[in-house]
């Protein structure tokens, strides 16, 4: 067999810590090492945040570039920020330091669609430093765009695309049911949508890989974003929603040519949302009508795919890839 | 716009003129030769063979070596055989001709699975030649088992894997309708299965891709096939089964991992089989359960999905490629 690769986990948040889990639960990685800024992580071993009693004899550091020179890993698993200009300078220390990136950054998943000059000097950096740099997630990057492209390749033309994913936030991380809102009023949830760092990120990048996907040249990306508001009251094993506040969003994503959305996406996150599901319709020829029955489960699912991306991105050529241009995503052991 | 990929046509049989008329419509694909040894094609205009009024202007050919050296064109679609054995000086001379291959053999979905020392030739030549070789194909090669390998990038573990695909043969074209012994009685169906090419080619091949894609070493593959009777009459477009002759086959496909059938892979195809559809069921964690309503429809699908990897084969390393480590399928224009 060959040497398991020898990966660093950047950010341990909740989506870096179950990565960081999993990780350390498989033959073919071997966790080396772990970056967080964050005070009350520093130092600490990596155990005590997964609150598993046996030590895994890794520190976290705060000092990234450090790190990463020490211990020289394969590859780099990154859980830090959803934007690329909070991502940047991380991405580019990893390009100089010879270390493959996963990301979970969302907006990495069309790296040029908003940050087109930061995409630029990443790929860059990146073909300078030999190394392959990809963000991906469950959405974006799989449940409501990776899987129409994939389905897409089974007919010989696509009319429109629809997506629809409907997630109980209830069954979901904290930080994911406060940022839909959940049990805010509406004036605290217009407040806060304000701030452009709440509810879903991604929609945008989620049109964007779709309509690249399938060959869609689109006049512009639309979205929406509504409060749901809790019909009766919810409690979930972080907090309560009460009748009448918000229990979370409804979040439209619309690809433009012309006056025809050609894609829609249709986002329903919130706490007591009925029958979860992931669906993707074509309107194709043939036809195609798929369903993850139960929907994709959001945060052990989304751990997974950064872990199982290892293996694809360090055999991937240098640059900075998208989902669409390294090998299919699976599961690696 | 990129120049079109120059596209050659090797094989005209039902699958190999679908995926011609489909290369005429794409704006990205040209095509600029087709090749057939059988005398009632060559020399004929692919139109003909079409039932399209307006001439193409290109004549199918017997002489593959002469075509592919005069015309040297970007990719070769081959749709000539399902074995190894028979296809294997054709994809040589691509090779030797520079040119890349998206095959329909079913064979070569997991080239050394049961063909290794060809398939070492065909990747040496390969390599050599600077072209990339790529079997593919909806069942093997998509439906049955690149599906489950997709879903499997969402998952943390998976213990098993079983997938369901219900085809109406009634809808598919002549040659997979004998090909299912659809309307032979039940001895005929017995000496047609001894000669080993009747029947659905391909089993062995999705369940070593399957395991493959998920990193499950396999001790042995194991298939039966069994006949369907028809319950009642069914008449298709093509011929009429009475009651009580063969409608068609059940086949398993089964990976063991000691005693245990970790993959299994439960495929109908018969003539009036109810509620067609291609379902993937990952005994993982998170759980997956994956529905393709209504099924993958087979023969537009496969040509499509042929087709639809052009693009991605031209892009690729040189060698006999896998549907694993080729960029994912996706809809070209």
């Amino acid at each position: 067999m060959a040497s398991p690769l020898r990966v660093v986990s950047f950010g341990l948040g909740p989506i870096g810590l179950a990565a960081a889990r999993l990780v350390l639960q498989k033959r073919s990685l071997q966790l080396v090492g772990a970056i967080d800024v964050d005070p009350a992580k520093v130092d600490h071993d990596v155990a005590e945040l997964l609150q598993i009693e046996q030590p895994v004899g890794i520190r976290v550091e705060a000092d990234a570039e450090a790190a990463l020179r020490r211990l020289k890993p394969d590859v780099m698993l990154h859980c830090t920020s959803s934007f690329m200009g909070a991502v940047k300078d991380q991405l580019l220390l990893a390009a100089r330091c010879g270390v493959d990136v996963v990301s979970s950054t969302e907006e990495l998943l069309v790296p040029d669609l908003q940050s087109a000059p930061i995409a630029k000097e990443i790929d860059a950096a990146a073909v300078a430093g030999g190394v392959s740099i990809l963000g991906t997630g469950v959405n974006p990057g799989y449940a409501m765009d990776f899987l129409a492209v994939i389905a897409s390749a089974v007919t010989f033309d696509v009319k429109a695309v629809t997506c629809t994913r409907i997630v109980d936030a209830a069954t979901r991380r904290l930080p994911l049911q406060r940022k839909v809102g959940a049990g805010l009023t509406k004036a605290e949830f217009q407040k806060e949508m304000a701030t452009g760092k709440f509810g879903h990120i991604g929609m945008r990048e989620s049109v964007a890989l779709l309509a690249r996907g399938i060959d869609i040249r689109l006049d512009r990306i639309e979205q929406t974003v509504e409060p749901v508001f809790a019909a009766e009251d919810h409690k979930t094993p972080f907090l309560t929603v009460k009748e009448g506040q918000v229990a979370g969003i409804r979040n439209h994503g619309y690809g433009y040519v012309g006056k025809h959305a050609i894609v829609h996406l249709d986002l329903s996150m919130y706490v007591g949302a009925p029958d979860p599901r992931d669906e993707v319709v074509l309107d194709s020829v043939p036809p195609i009508h798929l369903k993850f029955l139960g929907g994709i489960a959001g945060d052990q699912a989304t751990a997974a795919i950064l872990v199982n991306n290892l293996h694809g991105v360090v055999a991937a050529a240098p640059g900075l890839r998208t989902v669409l241009d390294v090998a299919p995503p699976r599961l690696c052991r």
